[in-house]
Formats: C-alpha cells, structure tokens, sequence
C-alpha cells in the first residue's frame, strides 16, 4: 500500500473538509488559472464556490448574459456554485477598503478553510493583482472582531490563503509554489470542458492549449502527466517529513 | 477526529518509511539545525542514519575524541545511528567531484526517501554551504547509471532533499520555509537533550537558548509552541489542498 | 576609553537633537514595532512625538475610549507624546494623496530629523503596508514648495525615513536592516511596560511574548541581549567606518 | 556645533582605532574600488595594510616588477603599506581551504578590526569574487581555535568585514550599500594620485575617469560632492539613531 | 561595412515607424529620464509625443504657465509635440481605474508602436510610480473591445511599453536594462539643451550634470560616450543573434 | 514591407557574421538547450562550432563511443561542427582556473562574436553551471594579455556571453530573457531531429516533448509558434528602439 495513498482522507471524512471559496474578477479566470484543482478537490468531496466580481463586459468577445451563462454551466463541470458581486464593472476595479470589507462579510458567510484569489503579480490585466490584493485583505478582516459594517455577521479565520495565476506571467516569483497534480483523467477531462465552456472567448486566442501547455510542462518537469502550480500566502506547517516526499523533481 | 490525525500514517505503514539521511559537516550541526524534526520522525517510526563529515577538530572546544562521543550520544537521543566520513578534516571542506561520488556511494547504500543537508547560504561557516553544495551534487550522482567509481552499488533515486538551517543566517532568502511543528513535549525534550549532549560546546555561545528562541519565534507567529524551518530545494507535489490548510499565519 | 563611548553625544548636544516623529496605524503599533529604541532615543535626550491614524475600533478587543487611554499610558512610559489623526477609521485606510499631504502637514509643523514609519511589506494588516506608503510619500511633499494645501507652513526637508515592523513577517527583504542595542535595563523595561500598558489587547495573543522573542534572537545572533531592526528608506551616510564596527555577527 | 562634528573621534582617540586590513587581488584593485575611504581614515588616525594576492601578471599592460613599485607608491599616497602574497598567480585565483587557512594567519598577525575584501559578485574579474570569497572564510577561521595550521598565531575576532566594489558591475545587489564621502579635498586628490600611480594601467581604460564619475554619480544623488559605496558581510549595529540620520536621499 | 550599419532601417522605411507616445508625470519628466532618446528616435525619422500629467504646480520653483512654456520648448528641442493632460494636478496623482481608462483612450487616438512610461519604482516622486502603474494597465486596456467608456474608439494594441527612470533611484532592479547609446554629438547636444530648456528648474539642484553622469557612467562601463537605460515591461524577440551582438561589457 | 524583414542582414553581409562558440558540458546539452537558435543562425549563414566538454560517460544509458557519434549527426543536421575537449570526464567537472585557461585558449582559436554556454543556476547537473562559470571566466581571460599558458595566441575579445538553459528549472531568474522565434518549419524540423539524433538518450524521459512543450509555451505566451529564451550575460546594447519593438505580450 503506497503511502501517498495512506495519506488521503478516509471517505467519512468528506462531510468534514472545510468548503472552498475562489475569488475571480471575470467570468473565466478561476477556471483558466487553477480549474483543475476545483476538479480535483471536489471530485474528493470538498463544496466549491465561486465569487466572481464582474460579468466580462470589457473584453473584446461575449456579452455579460452569455459570459454569466458560461460560467454557471463551467462551475457546474468544476462541481462549484457560483454568485456575482460587483464592484464598479470590468476593468474598472480598484483597491478600496469597501470592497475588501464586502469581501470579508462573503469570507464570513462562506465560512471556507481555504480561499482562492488571483496572485498578485502587477504585470496581468490590472483587475486581476488589485482583487488578489483586496481578498488578501478581506481575509485578515474576516476575523477582526469590531468592524462595524460586519458586526451582524460572526468572525470567521480561514485556515489559508493560496494564489492561482490565470496566465504564466502572474506567477509570483518570490514564493515557492506548491504543485497538484491533476493528471486522473476524469480531473484533466473536467477541468478541459469547463474551460472550453467559456465559448465566447475560444475564437481569439489558444486559451486552453496555453493552459495545457502550462499544466503539461509542469507534469513532464516532475515525470508526470499535467500540473497546476499554486501559490500559498504563508508558508505551509505540514505534520509530517511524509507530506514532502513527493518534489518537483525525478532525482 | 480533526483532519491533520486523518492524514497521519497509521502505526502498520511504519515499516514502509523510507530512511531518513541527514549529513553534517561538525558533531552538533544536524541536532541544532534541525534536531527536532529527527526526534519527531523517529518517533512516527522513520529510521534516521547521521552522516558527519569531521570531528570538529577545528572547533575553539572540545577533542575530535569527545565530538564523536557526544555525537553518538546525541544521535541516540534522537533516535538515529551516526558515521563519519572524512573530508580533509573540520575547516578544509572544498567542493570536489570527488566528494560528492563518494557521498553518492553512501546515498546508494542507505537508500534514502528523505536527504538533509545543511543549506547553501554562503554567509555562514565554510564548510556548511560547501558540504550542501556536494550533497545537492551526489543526490543527483547517486541515480545516473555510469558513473565508474560507483559501478559496484546499485542507482538510487531520492524523493527529495531538503536543507536544514544551522543559523539564522543560514536560513535562505529564495526558498519559502516548510514548518514542522515540533511543540510536542517529548520531541522538545529529546531535541533539548540532544542539543546539551554536545557539552564541550555549552562553555562559549548560547547555542541551545539561540535554537529554542528561533524555534519559538516561528512557533509564536504561527500560533503554536516551537517550529523548525526546513527549506525544500524542489518544489512540494502534494495530493490535496487538505495538506495547504495550516499555515504559517494565524488568519 | 572605548570607542562606541567616544562616539556617543555629549550632553550638550541633547538640545540639539531634532525631534523624531513616528506613525503608526492604530495605537499600539509603534510601542510593538520600535519602542525600545523610542525609549532609548527619549533617554538620551531626543524628543519623540507619535501621531496614530486610527483608535483601533476594528479590533476585538478593547473600545476606541479605552485604546486612546492606554495609548497616552504607554507614550508617557516612553518618553514620548502622542496625538489621534482620522483617515476614516480602523482597517479603512487607503493611499490617496489627500491623505500624505495631510501628513505632509504635520511633518511641516513637527519638523523632525528623523521620521519612523510601518514597513511597506503587503503581506500584513492592510492599514500598517498603506500608512507606510503615505508616509513615504509625505516626506517628500513636506519638502515640495508649490503644494497648495500646505502653503501656510513651511516647507521642511526631514534627514532620514526609518521603517519599523510591527511584525516579523512585515521585515522588508530588500533592505539590510540596522540594529539597535536595547538591552540596557532601563531601556527594556520601559518598552516592555509600554507594551504592556495596552492592556485591552494583552488577553488575546502573545503580543509581549512575541515581541521580546524577536529581539531576543537579534541579540543572541550578535552576541548581546535584546536587539531591534530597523529599516533605512535609503542608504546611510556615515563619517567613518569607525560607526561600522560593530556588526550583527561574532566573528 | 553640528551633530555630526560631535561624533567624530576625538584626536586622543587615534591611537585607540584598531588597525584596517584590506585585501586585493591585483595591485591597483584597492585602490580602485575604495582608495578614497582608506585615504579618509588613515588621515583620522587609523591605520591601513594591504594584502596583494598578484603582481598582475596576466594584465596586457605593466610588467609584474612595475606594478609592484606602483602599488607601493600608491599605498604610499594612501599611507596604506603593503605586501604581497601569492596564490598561484594573477588570473589563476581558486576558492581553496588552503588559502582560506593561509589569510586567517595573516588576520591573526595584523589583527584588524575592519577587513576590507572584493566583492562576492561572480561577474566581474574571476579572481575577484574568488578572493572576495576566502577573505570571507578567513574571517571567521581566524576566530577557531583549533586549526591546526594557526596553532602558533593567538585567534583574533574581528569586528566586521566589508566589501567594496573594483567596478560598478561589482556592486552586490543584495547589501544596502553604506555610504562613505570622500569630498574632502585632500582625500580626493590623494584619492586620484593613488589611482594614477598605477601608470602602467593608464593606457588602456578610463579607469581613473571610472571611478571618479562613479563617486560624483553616488555624490550627486546625496546631495554632497563624492561618495564611495561599501557593502558590509552583516548589518551594523548604531548605538544611536543619531548615527542614521544622514542618508542617500536628500529630501 | 559594420554590420550596425547594415541592421539600421533605410531612409525610405521612416514613414513606417510606429510613432513613439510618451508620458511624464511633470513637464520635465521625460526630458531628464530618457531625452537622448527621444532625440535619436527622431532624428531617425520616428514621430514623437508627449503627454505630460500635471503642470508642475507642485514643485518649489517655477509658475506652472512658466512650466509649459518651457516644456513646449524642450519638446521642440527634442522633435516632438506636447500635450498636457489633468489628473487632480502635481503631487495628486493617484491610481484610478478612470485614469487609465482616460490614458488608453489617448493611445488610441496616437496608435503608437512604443510607449514610453516612468519606471515603477516606489522610492521616488509619488507622482511617477502611480503615472507608471496607470500608463500600465492604460495600454492593456486599449486592446480590450468592450470598454464602454472607449467605444467610440477603435482599440489598438501597443507593440512594447518601455520604462525611464527619472533618477538613478528609479532604475528597476527586477528588469535587466536595454541600453541606448546617445553619444553622437547632435543627439547628445539636443538632450542637453532640452535639458536645459526647463530653465526655472536649473536653479535649485544639479539635475543636468546628473543626468549626463548618470550617462557618461553607463557609456564608460560599455566603451563609448553615454548611454541611457530602458527598462521594457516584458522581454524582448529579437529576430537574430545578431541584434545581440553589442553588450554592456567590454570583453 | 514590415520592419522586422528590413532589419535583417542581407544576403551579402553573411561572410561578416562573426561565428558562434558553443560550450555544452554532455553531448546532447546544446541541442536540447537551444539548438533551435542554431540552426536559425546557421541557416542566416552564421558559422556555428560546438566544444563539448564530455563523451557522456557517465550517463544511465549510451557509450561514449555512441554518443560522440550521436553528437556528431546532430552537430550536423544543425549546421555546425564539433570538438571534445576533456576534462576530466562527465560528473566530474570541477570549477579550476588552469580549465578556464583552456577554454580560453580554444576562444582566441574560434574568434567567435557571440558565445553561448549553459546557464549558471546551480540546482541542475552539477555539470552545467560549473562549465558555465569557467566558460564566463574564460571569456575575460581571452582577452588579457599576459596570461603564460596562451602567450601563442592573439588575445581576443568576444561581443556577448549568453547563457542557454538546458532544463526549464535552469533559466535564470535574475536576467531578463530575451526570445528567439524558431517557429519556421525548417528550423524547427531541424531542431527536433537534432535532438531525435541523441537516439541513446530517446529511452528514458521524454527529453523532446519536454523542450518542445518548453518552447510551445513560450510561443504561445508571445502569440507565435516555438520560441527559445537565452539569457544575456550583460545588458544589451541596441542601436535603436526599432529593435525593441516586438515584445514577449501580446497587448
């Protein structure tokens, strides 16, 4: 019995993972940057939900009605839900203390253990590093206890908050990213359809073969099939030298 | 039952931890560095061999013959079996090809999961960074089949190394640290006993009250009682999210 | 005689001494990040004055009456005074221009040498990275002729921006820290019942604890008792390498 | 009376200044890279010994008998003296143990407070960084009591050790630099005697133009006349904030 | 025949150069940061316009109608027109969403190849940083098609955005530099006089003459006369090797 | 007719190319680390020589005697030729100045404009970067006059020192890359059976999916097909901004 297989969560376990909340400013980014660990992580029985903070009116294909339509049927493959919040439109966000405050009471409601937010590499569309800045900052809120426009909602700590990079760009280079492989082809499979159901940004560019392409190079460089790269805020306390016997690297 | 027990390795899977190999380059380097981590997998039931590559001869206190006495000593402390090799002596550590063949001889024989190695920040004793140069160097020559000098022993593939930090200073800027707690009142004791064993060393420098400080600065930031620093020189593959959800900071 | 004694100020200079001006976020930041070297600053003749930019009322504990409270409390303990500047309250604060030109303002009529300030690192309670960055700015503008908001004082050109950490983690990795010995009884026990005087805060963490722990293992590393990090905005200039010989290792 | 008049050594002082020991691998990269700041201190007293690992014999400029009697008469001007030792020669420098040990033994005997060594940045002259790297060793070797090499020379601590930087691709990107102004009219011009003397080199490269405009770049952005950036191996402990309150910037 | 020569455009090509769009934050902005550049750009046929930020209103000397009068002449100076565009006025500069909107509408209209920005670099004039950011994301922006704000305009895509620093401290220490060799006479003398040209600035400090050391300081590193750095947002495809062939080093 | 086809060399200028050194410490390591660029340089009429600094000896699969074979077919296919020069074998390479001195000489034979060598980054083949510090070091020794050992032959100064990454985790993280495009079919069908023809090597991983992957990505990132980055050893000096106009983002 391998012991990466002793290490999974037992199946009665399942009722007790904390649920996921993933933070994107358009309709496509989670997916795009990290859709196959949503696969993944709810294939293993963990809830999954989605806060998506403009409907994509900038951008050059789709209108808001269909890119709000893509992104329902998209979380559904990834096994997620999703709502919309606004905060002044598409490539209108900024970093305001309101918008992290109204991020925090969503923290509040979701009660999640971990969050997911875009890095916050500035060199990406500019949506992108300023909501990775606010859910950073949304988080710490969640859990202070005299913030007044909260006081109706319980404090809430999550347990860790990890980055994704929707393109290669926005991966940061000052932490050591931690890498899911999601290589099963059912997690592969999910993860291809849900980007694809983002049909109205398929006829410009190679979306999801950039992707791919992305999660395969990580794969081969670790003598696996495709993997996803994510970005923990903090450094990880893991119980055991056991946790740290798989690397990036076939020695 | 919280998670992080979920994820321990049931006592049977015992048998089937790979071996620990820890390398040093002075009798106390591997127990100040990280001597707790080692009492800590001892007792999960990991097997732990030290590789010393002098006698600290060169050291302001204490004979080569009491350096191997308290060693063998401290490693019993911990848990784990101790040997010498010998480099040209304490203070004379150089990077060498054929240093790092013969460590690969020794990786091949002892057949480790797990390597630790003292890290490669120049700005610390002479002979750390040097010996964590050529220990990077033999974990890759230890696998390559056509190396003349180690015909005779069979290839041998790590899963990962990983360095330790003797000192704060050693401590690299470019890796993001993996903690390990190690408040748990036998493996603080253990690694504090280990660390006194070395007692031609407690006359000059507050070695033992320097270690217990970082290990309680770390363990304070993160909300627990003492933490070690171990840096992964390849980037961690992990299974699930369920293994990102304690970190560093107490959100 | 030693050296480090000759290079001291006499006690005629204390008059001469500009006046240091520190910021802080709410009211128990600089006493946590910097308040030995505030006590020791105070007691060699220099006068301190902190200007704080919240009453704290996001926090859990404690209410914005009693934070004021102990916040003069703890001043006082220091040598130092201490006045409330509003810029929308606790954990909403915001980089905008109005706000460093305020500041600007009451660097103009403070006048000091020497001005503290939050470190920039991101990664810590959003208010502390924001006051740093609009202090930054405000020394600049405090110096700036033209600014219309400003035209009734002075312009002034402070010597040096210094940044503290409130944290361990908000330590500015680019930036070589300076040390500052406080080890000094006296010294260490006014910044300890400073800290202290925060009384509504002492029941949650190990605010305390933690503080002295950090300057704890900056002392041990140096050979000395408790230590504090600064951070210089810009590099300094000294008048010998006689100031330079005292460093942070024991050779 | 200035502050920074007040913290000047007093004359009484000079013979208490521990001696500067400053390392080169040819013989004008002293006086290249820091002429100015030796000029400096050995006319407040202190005084200045070189150790010269080549003659420059694999310059195409200068016979090695030239360079020695530039080199003396360029310490000379500095009043600096001077010896010269091998280590296989110019162009032929290697990071050994070996020689590591045999600088330690010259520490011992002249028993420096300040060393002064090239930079550790790799792309500049390959024998710099090499020497730059076992000066660094030699530093803390000179401290073991147990070399066996050394056992005839008494162990000697020295205070700090500094870097500078022969050319402008020398300076270390991860150091904040420490600035020393070498305006002063006699300590410029001993400064250009001593970098003229090196005649041989006079030929090829506007060495001396080099430096010069590197000194007035670094003055100009201080707002003074010429400035010289040191780089310290570990951060400085002040015993004042007085001591920080000139920096690069003029505000 | 060099093959330098041999790489320049022909004459008949300057009606296909791109036009050049640069921003400053203050009338001289773009003068001091990279003039030279500007000026060889022209002289090789290339368009150039400036959009300047603010009046200088700010600033200790000179009234803002005296600014314009003087950035005109110096734009003349340089081949290239001038427009000046309001955001809130000098030293209000903040990062808004309708600022960079309100930029990308510009580039639109000048359909550039090149956009020159300044640096992003925190530790300098506020205004430049923020300028920097918004100029930034103003470029992406210009791509997006459904920006509802820019709908009259067709959307353009920018070839390269390229940063100046206006001071030495502004250099990018995360990009490697593209240097710009200015030493021919007539391009050095234009840079000069448009320098010069901003003449209520010349009173206060010696912003020329660190300018032109900044220059002569990388033009003496790389073996000519002066030579101004680039810093390019993102990495440059070049189409042979043979545009790599001159480097900052004089092997 | 587009700039960029105006920038290349004409036809003509092919004899003036000065040629192309390559260092590879195994014989497939140029190849698989950029060999895409040389047959793009050699088909542009460029003169492309290999020195390979092992036979492979010490690798899991393939003799020496066939992979010098090997390495000679894919030399060809590529348009370049081969030599072998030893030292001291595969796994064996050691950082040595009498090494340097070697290459140096090979460097004053070849008179390359432009030499390419494997990245410096140390967590690879321990090979790799050693070969790449004495190739660096080799560059300037070529130069200097009097080094004894090459006193037969003219000195000679190079134009660039650029790196190539042989593994993805070898690309430096320090320089800015700068990008060739190798998407023609030609030159790309020429590099993939340059790397086919290391057939020993085909066995065991999938060396050429992972650099043709490596390669895809990059492209794609750019919205092209293949594209190698290389690694400047010095900032590049360009003659014109024309150069700097195709950048690795697509805006």
């Amino acid at each position: 019995m391998p012991l990466t297989a002793m290490m999974k969560p037992s199946p009665k376990s399942r009722s007790e993972l904390a649920p996921l909340l993933a933070f994107g400013a358009h309709p496509d980014d989670i997916e795009f940057g990290c859709g196959g660990v949503i696969a993944k992580e709810t294939r293993a029985g963990r809830a999954a939900h989605f806060v998506t903070c403009s409907r994509g009116e900038a951008a050059s294909h789709g209108t808001p009605k269909q890119r709000v339509a893509e992104s329902k049927k998209s979380a559904a493959l990834l096994g997620a839900t999703v709502e919309f919040v606004e905060f002044n439109g598409d490539a209108h966000l900024e970093v305001r203390a309101a918008h992290a405050i109204k991020l925090a009471g969503l923290i509040r409601r979701a009660k999640p253990g971990i969050v997911l937010a875009p890095s916050l590499v500035e060199n990406q569309h500019p949506d992108h590093a300023k909501l990775g800045q606010f859910v950073r900052d949304a988080c710490r809120l969640a859990r202070y206890g005299g913030i007044k426009e909260l006081r109706r909602a319980q404090s809430h700590a999550i347990e860790q908050l990890i980055y994704y990079a929707v393109t290669a760009e926005a991966e940061p280079a000052n932490i050591t990213p931690v890498l899911i492989d999601v290589s099963a082809p059912d997690v592969l499979k999910a993860w291809t359809s849900a980007m694809e159901a983002h049909a109205s940004q398929m006829s410009a560019r190679n979306y999801v073969e950039l992707q791919l392409t992305r999660a395969r190079l990580r794969g081969l460089r670790a003598g696996t099939g495709h993997v996803i790269a994510l970005f923990p805020n903090d450094p990880l306390i893991l119980d055991s030298l056991a946790h740290m016997s798989r690397g990036a690297r076939r020695f």
